[in-house]
């Protein structure tokens, strides 16, 4: 099959066997497939992953051993957990330390006419989402841990720091659970796509000090964290959300003196994230920039990697246009 | 009076006026203080203090507006809010932007013969403390705060980072909340004290990674927050208890991978301290490690900076040797 493969540091598309699934697993003939931002960096080194790229994906079940996954429309998620160890016994199969991650580590991903995938990572995908809605069911999901993670209130002042397409998935996520974020960024030309997208945006330089009760950290830069600090309020909670390559320098002191709590977040629930598109309360299509088909997904990687641009996804098949 | 102020950069005792209590204030005089390493910091110019020094105390109400004060033993809070601003309203008042704070930030402090305090920051020592653990008030109000903060299970795993005074006392407070914890330090000497007061403790080598639920950093370092990072599980809860000064360098990424919850925490609630030590359930005497006269406060300072010395006390009265 055709899959876009990072092997030997490069990445190129490439003619590859196609995935045996294993025992417990399903078959997916993937549909469509979105390009995430951890997607770019592991092109470019991050996590040494040799294999296929991707973990955002819509697609459709063509093998399983139990048949009542066949044909059945699906996202996935995206860590595969031993389920034996103290973390997958006790519901953490998500931080399960002997996991292999879609795309990402020791598993090959969504660039490609299939992927395998154990059973119990499938949802099924209600007939109301197309295909690229549903596209976006991971991403969302791990917006959603947000608010798994942090109790926040309707009346909270929220800041979300990024406007990438974390960062504006992370502020429709924070509005479906009926707060007003403020999304801020450094372009005039981004935070006006983030108003059309009906977010609220700011300028940094524009918003008061310590005075937001949560902001997200979405910017994936050292400086994007030391703003945080500084924008969020004594006792206030702060999200990492984007990851950091390398070491992050920061004046930690004000972390203990006005007692914030910061919170890792990374991976999320599936099922509300697609009980929420199901319903259309959030509609994430609008961020898409770009559809490839497969056979460009070289390009696809490119202009996802451009300034400004939200959402790119590669078709696998006929169906991503709708 | 004679006090120990830091002025022009320097520490010296010197005989100064006693403080004139404004209207809802009240007079102490002082009968024995605690030094703490933020006192420490302080005299090599941590915070830019001018004033006398020290926050730790306990003493006698001498005069005040309201009578029923008047001869209290006492400790007190060292937070002096405005009592006006949103957070003071929001029942924050320990981060009240406007604050003093005694000893460390334009309230002059506690080694002295006399400091003031607002009765509201005032309360009552039971007869049956001692002057000497209710010197430890402060202090451990400070470690009861990481019970405020974090809801620490009895079968959780804890590990508390530091074998300075700061990491025996927060695991003096988690024992008597009824976990296990156990002490993590680098000196054989240091750690066979802690085992002396009551303390399971450990070098950090010989402890497993990645499976303490709670960890304590009490190190003052850099390198003991790495450990921190190191030694806490996926979504587990990492304790800042102490202030770094600078910044902070560190590899943020298992932050976000491993979804850690890293807390900052400073002052606490003092009632919870008072009962516990009148209770008896926890007795910090041991800890202590020399007493000093006023006028031998220099000294004190010296003493207490000294590798593996805990707690070292100054008294103002003859009341300090019981």
């Amino acid at each position: 099959m055709l899959a876009l493969c990072r092997r030997d540091g490069s990445v190129q598309l490439r003619e590859i066997e196609g995935p045996r699934p294993g025992r417990d697993e399903a078959l997916v003939r993937v549909t469509l497939a979105g390009v995430c931002n951890t997607d770019i960096e592991i092109a470019r080194g991050y996590m040494n992953f040799a294999g296929v790229l991707g973990h955002e994906f819509v697609g459709v079940v063509e093998e399983c051993s139990d048949p009542s996954w066949l044909g059945a429309r699906v996202a996935g998620e995206i860590n595969l957990a031993c389920q034996r160890c103290a973390l997958c016994q006790r519901g953490l199969s998500r931080h399960c330390p002997n996991r292999t991650v879609l795309g990402i580590l020791g598993k090959d991903g969504a660039f490609a006419e299939h992927l395998s995938l154990p059973i119990g990572n499938l949802h099924r995908v209600p007939e109301s989402l197309s295909d690229r809605a549903a596209c976006f069911v991971e991403p969302i999901a791990a917006c959603f841990e947000i608010l798994e993670q942090v109790r926040v209130q309707p009346s909270d002042q929220v800041a979300v720091l990024g406007d990438g397409k974390l960062g504006v998935l992370a502020s429709l996520v924070l509005r479906s659970a009926g707060t007003q974020p403020v999304l801020v960024g450094k372009h005039a030309d981004k935070l006006a796509r983030a108003r059309q997208l009906g977010v609220q945006s700011a300028f940094a330089a524009d918003l008061p000090r310590k005075t937001f009760d949560v902001v997200i950290e979405a910017t994936g830069s050292p400086s994007g964290m030391q703003l945080a600090i500084e924008l969020v309020r004594p006792r206030g909670t702060l999200v990492l959300k984007s990851t950091y390559h390398g070491s992050l320098s920061l004046d930690a002191a004000p972390l203990v003196i006005d007692e914030i709590s910061l919170v890792g977040s990374r991976c999320g629930p599936f099922p509300p994230a697609i009980a929420e598109l199901a319903a259309g309360s959030l509609d994430p299509r609008p961020l898409i920039d770009g559809v490839y088909a497969l056979h460009e997904a070289e390009r696809a990687l490119e202009h996802a990697a451009e300034r400004g641009v939200l959402k790119v996804l590669i078709s696998t098949s006929d169906a991503g246009a709708d």
